[in-house]
């Protein structure tokens, strides 16, 4: 079975995710569509708006398997991100990885990451960080024709392509054009595609806009939003007094005196913007804070970061997801592809079990690794 | 200067506490009377329902000098609890202690902490903890005439002439009989007294009771709760979630698998009174369990512990608690009496600050040991 994997976060899924999933597999001639999405925490350093349950019923609407992304991929860099995902990809098998970008000339885009993997080896670029500026600057700065750079879909579709180069060699990649939505526009202003913030913007809010945006036949699923970060700032900000300096030291991604900023400012932050506001710095990104504040909350450290796939948590599937589960399962009988958590299997997905148990603990939401069976229908 | 001192939570302060500072102050005649109080939490293993600031107010209606217990005092045994406030009371000069009981025998007291400290030495003794059995129910077994422990301010005041005979051979001690409440009714039957317990009851639901047994003066320091268990429970189930169960093993009290305990409990429980009655063991008392959350609530280590006194903190003074503090300042210039937190000198009141500044995450309350000058007016 030939299968086209996508690296998603489906926060919410929408039609420019259905247009994706299907371009992707018209193009690439697939008989499989794998997802492969993030838990309940975002690369955007924020819950999902709903948890992993009810977006992998969205997402099978129109793929045929859902898988999940360590949790710890969305709470590093993207390079990390990418690099996780191509893994999961490379241990599902899959052929071709298409992602989607503002620039869908792949030839351009490979290009671009093999400078910047030039870039990330040479001395100037050291001496950059050392000046304490952030990475997207550094690269913009020593980067010639760095215009695709300017569009966050291109940015991780070379990371995509650095990570394949890197460790999946045998993965093709291609690019799918988005289709009339910027990643960030906040509004929805066009008739079929929208972006994921101007959806969320629109659940929040209770106004209908979203409706025209996302599948017809499964607009039941987008309930009252599960969780949202000002549920989520309390416990932060009990977290941030409660643990010792040395504690938050020890933190994933927390470097460079960080956690000094994080016990200083946290008395006066008011909410969780504010907070994330208080703490930036010319060094690090927005993102980069609020993934870090999510580690902080998740209590993840160093060790406990996925580097390499040991098993893959199938979060749903169809008949055609199923049979190609079937498939994997006789060429690789030593891999782990788990459709339902147990005591047996929970410590390959530590990290993911807490993190949902977190999401629940805040949100009032009960749906867990252990009650959630894998999904099979999404009406 | 004569004092007297007085070991007290005032959770929260009555028309009982009053007539004990009264009686202690006339037969011991005192000059200065000396609450010596616990912090945010006390020994029930509870957030107090308003915070120290304002019980603090509330006694200085009455005594001249309210000092803080160390916060760890309140959250590990009787004994400890015991030990620590008569060593600050011990740091305070104090002549007398006077505790209330519901035997003003003081001789019979002494007797039987004379025995208990021999039980405690002896092998049966030991053999018994081997076996699983509470501290209470050991002794009981073991004490001859036990009728007297069956009052839980027998049994603490027995602590503090167990700890006065090992600390402080030059501290008094006297007893108080408590007037016409025990100390667990739950309901305010009786015109001038009534339990801690009853009157919370009475505040919390927001009846009229507590009018007529607290002093008519400072009634209008009895507002709304600051806090209840209900808001504490949540943030208690999101840190046993978050910590690994090393960590958990190295909470202040956590022992014997404890914390295996805590983890498996933890999903099952609906609130916080749920939660200790599935952890409730033969060998742990109530008590013993949520004063054990309370460290996992404030993130309290061995190390953090608090086992002698080389500062206090006074909450609250009226002009005659000025004169002695003064006198003592001059008496031992070594000793550090800290009437307002700063950064010089926050270092000796590390678990304290922690625990205030958690009681307000949870409960949005605003005073802080630093934005709270030493208080000296209760009106």
């Amino acid at each position: 079975m030939k299968s086209v994997g996508l690296i998603t976060e489906y926060n919410p899924f929408h039609n420019g995710h259905q247009y994706h999933i299907n371009q992707s597999k018209k193009l690439t001639n697939a008989d499989v569509t794998i997802a492969i999405m993030s838990g309940n925490f975002v690369m955007r350093g924020e819950p999902a708006i709903y948890n992993k349950f009810t977006r992998a019923k969205m997402a099978l609407s129109t793929a045929d398997l859902v898988i999940e992304l360590p949790a710890t991929a969305s709470l590093s860099s993207g390079d990390h991100f990418a690099e996780l995902a191509v893994k999961v990809a490379d241990y599902m098998s899959v052929d071709t990885i298409a992602f989607g970008s503002e620039n869908n000339d792949i030839k351009t885009l490979k290009q671009l990451a093999h400078s910047i993997n030039e870039i990330e080896q040479s001395e100037s670029f050291s001496q950059k960080v050392k000046e304490g500026k952030s990475y997207p600057r550094i690269i913009s700065e020593l980067l010639e024709h760095h215009e695709a750079l300017a569009s966050p879909n291109n940015i991780l579709g070379i990371s995509y392509l650095k990570a394949i180069a890197k460790n999946a060699k045998n993965i093709n990649a291609i690019s799918i054009k988005r289709e009339n939505a910027q990643h960030h526009d906040s509004l929805i202003q066009h008739h079929q595609f929208a972006s994921g913030t101007s959806i969320r913007t629109s659940i929040i809010s209770q106004d209908d806009h979203w409706h025209h945006v996302v599948p017809k036949d499964i607009q039941h699923l987008y309930v009252t939003p599960h969780i949202t970060l000002n549920q989520i700032f309390p416990y932060l900000k009990y977290q941030i007094i409660a643990m010792t300096t040395d504690s938050l030291k020890n933190i994933y991604t927390v470097t460079e005196g960080f956690e000094n900023r994080l016990k200083s400012n946290i008395y006066e932050a008011t909410d969780f913007h504010h907070f994330v506001k208080l703490l930036k710095t010319k060094r690090y990104t927005y993102t980069h804070i609020q993934r870090l504040l999510m580690n902080v909350l998740l209590n993840i450290k160093p060790t406990d970061v996925t580097s390499n796939i040991h098993a893959v948590k199938v979060l749903a599937m169809n008949d055609r997801g199923r049979q190609y589960l079937k498939h994997l399962k006789t060429a690789f009988p030593e891999r782990q592809y788990i459709t339902n958590i147990n005591k047996s299997n929970a410590h390959y997905f530590t990290n993911e079990i807490k993190a949902t148990h977190i999401y629940n603990a805040i949100s009032g939401q009960q749906q867990t690794d252990f009650n959630t069976p894998v999904i099979q229908q999404y009406r």
